[in-house]
């Protein structure tokens, strides 16, 4: 099939966070992050968008795809050494504020802005089975493009709830008897390793890169431990210790 | 002082590869990682560049700072939202063979491609207090700006060793006496949270984002843990899992 000159100016629009609102929809791109998607959510897929160098090798199960010249890709798409695929996405809606969580804890991001912070870490909470992540207005968009590739599509199977600040954050945590609240700290409070509640019906708070999480009331502090010289770590890492001392206390043996 | 056209061009050149190669030099950009290296290694910084916007935000320790115009700024810069400030750095050398590595264990990365993975192993490398990392030819270039940005200027003060495979990377592991070998695999091997020989005089190779590491004779698997749906977990995220492992089991009351 071939490409309109409307699907080409949609594909353009949901590189800007206006263009994805107004059109409810999103762009996954490369050859994992869309067979992923292809796997976990293949209802959400509108259309795909395939370079013919590439459609040899696109996956089987791809769903209405259109095939453009190698020229015409490099234009829809934004990475500069592209793996010649691209899917056209419905966004998926928010969790509803009548649904109950039913993690052991609640990962909350406070106004993460890095696209590939914010995407590592969707990926590693789906790698450690968390069905949902918090975050606060001044995130980066989610469904940015960047976001989506750096979380391989896990924004499509990891649910998502966003909230003004940190404040409306908390009260509905507490709402939901997650009461106690850790914010992440690279200078101060209890080890991560020692901390006994961390994960019991908690919620642990990663900051944003410059600024780190913001104050809150009765909320308590925990450090990552580090011997190094480095100030603090990344935010993705930050994120990547705690949610793995989750899975290593689970372990069976230790 | 006035930015020459030579300098200019120098700058530009940095860009590429080869450029670094030819003048033994890298760019350092950012206003976090050029106040990093300003603080460890500030021998290392041949001048600086700063968008006359932000002259009076830049370090007060700031070496042979060229003012230029925010337009004449952007056209130098490679980052799109850019803070204004960049420096022309020497490149530091590679570890010479003969100096013998003090670190409890040594990490490996195997052709790893991506710029923000390199860097973000190096800055976490560096937070856990090893002076050394090892990698193989077909990783980026570790001087590359995007790497240096997400290392936060870590290649500075982290040494490093380059090697044509991990054939040879292993006889020089080896003759150093780390002669446990671990190669990472996100399907099969002993958890790094059993492993009691791990960080005992060993290495850990963390392999290339969409291959893995390559295969290895006498080498032993290591798996990192999920319990999620995700296939795999994004390589700096992997390495940042067991580096912190190594914190965990030496954090004092554990």
């Amino acid at each position: 099939m071939l490409l309109t000159k409307k699907q080409e100016s949609l594909i353009k629009s949901l590189y800007t966070r206006h263009g994805r609102k107004k059109n409810n929809l999103c762009i996954c791109e490369g050859k994992r992050c869309v067979a992923d998607l292809l796997m976990s959510k293949p209802e959400l897929v509108k259309f795909t968008v395939i370079a013919e160098l590439n459609q040899n090798s696109s996956p089987d199960n791809v769903i209405n795809p259109f095939i453009v010249s190698d020229r015409k890709f490099s234009e829809l798409s934004a990475t500069v050494a592209s793996q010649g695929i691209l899917a056209v996405v419905e966004r998926p809606e928010l969790i509803s504020a009548d649904i109950e969580p039913v993690d052991p804890f609640i990962l909350v991001l406070d106004r993460l802005a890095d696209p590939g912070n914010f995407g590592s870490i969707l990926r590693t909470a789906r790698a450690i089975g968390l069905t949902e992540v918090w975050y606060t207005t001044g995130s980066v968009d989610p469904f940015n493009d960047k976001v989506i590739r750096a979380a391989m599509a896990s924004q499509f199977v990891v649910g998502m709830r966003c909230f003004a600040n940190l404040k409306e954050l908390s009260c509905e945590l507490r709402r939901f008897g997650y009461d106690k609240i850790f914010r992440t700290d690279p200078h101060q409070g209890e080890s991560c390793f020692a901390s006994e509640e961390l994960f019991s019906h908690s919620a642990i708070i990663i900051g944003n890169e410059a600024d780190g999480v913001a104050s809150l009331d009765g909320s308590v502090d925990i450090l990552i431990p580090m011997s190094g010289s480095a100030e603090s770590l990344n935010a993705a890492q930050a994120a990547t210790v705690i949610l793995f001392e989750y899975i290593r206390r689970r372990s069976p043996g230790l």
